[in-house]
């Protein structure tokens, strides 16, 4: 219910998802009546679609800490509780990202281990898959040494279950790759991250740059919410920039609208391959259970793509090897920092 | 000397700057040898280019804390001591920008009221003069509340004596634009900023997010050193990667390469107003003397961009006028905590 284009969006993606995954079946949470009527018009969905009544829906103003007091009665709430109960493998929503994070918070509660819970994306790159993840884009605006290590241990197992890697390859974001830059929490995380590699399944290539974001030397880049925040929203405000300028300069001249008409093939590839509707799903992760963020002004394309991460998530049982992972992946670290593996700098005090 | 080109793109930038300014006047500093071979091919120089000789040069490789202890003799050295001692109006160098910001801090010295010096950057933008203000891109780290109120006050100045804008707008970088969002930190910048609006000279418009990077709502767009590069890294690789997605497909079939030879022309326009060639120059705000910081990478029109730059600062009186502006923004900002404007957050213990 609480997307920008409203249900009928949501239920488009779902009959998208419905016909590529014949095996998958849907609980849809909020107005009984709407849903029911949508819900009808599509033969492909008789018998694979559960609605779920709730009366109130999550706004995109309302803010996560009254939805966690309050919140109960909700689609999102009754959406996510379907997870917590087992009733369904996975939860999409287009809702409010804050509320999101926070009714799943409570709901799901963290996995043994996990002190701060991310949100991991997909980002178009030169690898051959298409794509990089980075997290955290924004479940907190921090994030100290012990917590990156978490993060690059849940990429890893994102990357694996998700971009079938077998050992994606993790680079933390600084602001140069040389070992002597950045903050004292950053080179305190590198050696941690780098200690856990082995238990954590992944290779650690270290610092990287925010123009290693689409490179295809790493597949996972670790950093904390607010800096990931920033960097996806910059990198999409670029792209638009170049779109729109791109939209512009096709239409200045009776020349270039004519160069438009022939490079229109072109043009429509290269918009395929940078489309943000096909890497649509921020997925949190550190939680128990699995819960894809679908952008608020998702279309049915987009909505689809979502709901397909979910189920590939859900099918390759993500979730058990995630928790599993991060459980050995802390000791390793910790005992990284209890052997002196990094002694230049385990004598700084660090602020959590 | 410290190019990635070497001296001989750099007389070629200077040739460049003399023909498009007639009123200028250069001094070079490196080998005497080379440079004076290079300078005498250029008529219009003759007489308008001195040469300062300078045995050693600092590479890309060295340490900032090495140059900052031995770094005298070098030719960086010499040219940022040309505007210490008042004989340069402004330094040019497309050197380590580490050690040129170290030498920079010792040779000239901060301006008074101001903490910690800043980097700042054009970026293109949809605003009218085709660029927005960023900073600090990586001067440093970090930066509390008092040093983001002084970025916003240096930025100000630079656009206005850089961009020609009478009141510039800024904005402070966040992971959203409500005002609940992001770090104590930023909560409290965000009310000095707004309460040294006046005496800064700027309209503050409250929190902006990564997309607004090339907005046209904003000018000068402050944040930290840390987030500041990985925002214009993440940008500067986006647009790369796009770049590179359209020469592919545009070679990928026959019809691409056909429509290629038509789009040409559009294309090259599209190229125009996003070359970073024309944006060539990193400005250090806060020291006594200007100086710019060229890309280690640039060719003779990204080296004159960066004379021409550094001209225009000169020319404008820049220098005088931030100092004067930061010492009266700092009072206004301290005003702004000791009068309680933001007695929601105040209470709040902030470290720097």
């Amino acid at each position: 219910m609480g997307g920008d284009r409203g249900p009928a969006a949501v239920v488009a993606g779902v009959v998208d998802s419905a016909t590529r995954t014949p095996s998958a079946a849907f609980i849809l949470h909020g107005d009984q009546a709407e849903l029911a009527k949508l819900v009808a018009r599509h033969d492909i969905l008789q018998g694979r679609c559960e609605i779920r009544h709730a009366d109130r829906v999550v706004t995109m103003h309302d803010k996560p800490s009254q939805v966690m007091r309050s919140g109960s009665g909700t689609s999102m709430w009754s959406c996510i509780d379907s997870v917590k109960n087992g009733e369904a493998k996975a939860a999409v929503s287009c809702g409010n990202t804050g509320a999101l994070m926070a009714v799943s918070m409570i709901r799901l509660r963290k996995v043994p281990g996990v002190n701060r819970p991310a949100i991991a994306v997909l980002w178009p790159s030169r690898n051959p898959g298409g794509f990089n993840v980075m997290l955290d884009v924004g479940a907190d605006v921090k994030a100290d040494a012990a917590d990156l290590l978490q993060f690059a241990t849940m990429g890893a197992a994102y990357a694996r279950n998700g971009l079938n890697l077998a050992v994606p390859r993790i680079g933390l974001l600084n602001v140069g790759t040389e070992e002597h830059k950045g903050h004292a929490e950053l080179k305190l995380a590198h050696d941690q991250i780098a200690a856990a590699a082995g238990v954590g399944g992944y290779e650690f290539i270290g610092f990287v740059e925010g123009n290693d974001m689409p490179s295809d030397r790493v597949d996972v880049i670790v950093t904390d919410g607010f800096t990931g925040n920033v960097a996806i929203k910059t990198g999409e405000g670029t792209a638009k920039l170049i779109s729109d300028f791109l939209k512009i300069e096709f239409k200045a001249t009776l020349l270039s609208k004519l160069a438009a008409l022939f490079a229109l093939a072109t043009l429509k590839r290269l918009q395929g391959r940078i489309d943000p509707r096909r890497v649509n799903g921020g997925v949190f992760l550190g939680l128990n259970g699995t819960v894809v963020k679908s952008h608020g002004g998702a279309d049915a394309t987009g909505i689809a793509a979502a709901i397909g991460l979910a189920i590939q998530l859900a099918q390759s049982g993500f979730q058990d090897r995630l928790a599993a992972r991060v459980a050995s992946a802390g000791r390793a670290g910790q005992d990284a920092i209890a052997e002196g593996a990094s002694p230049d700098i385990s004598g700084i005090g660090i602020s959590s």
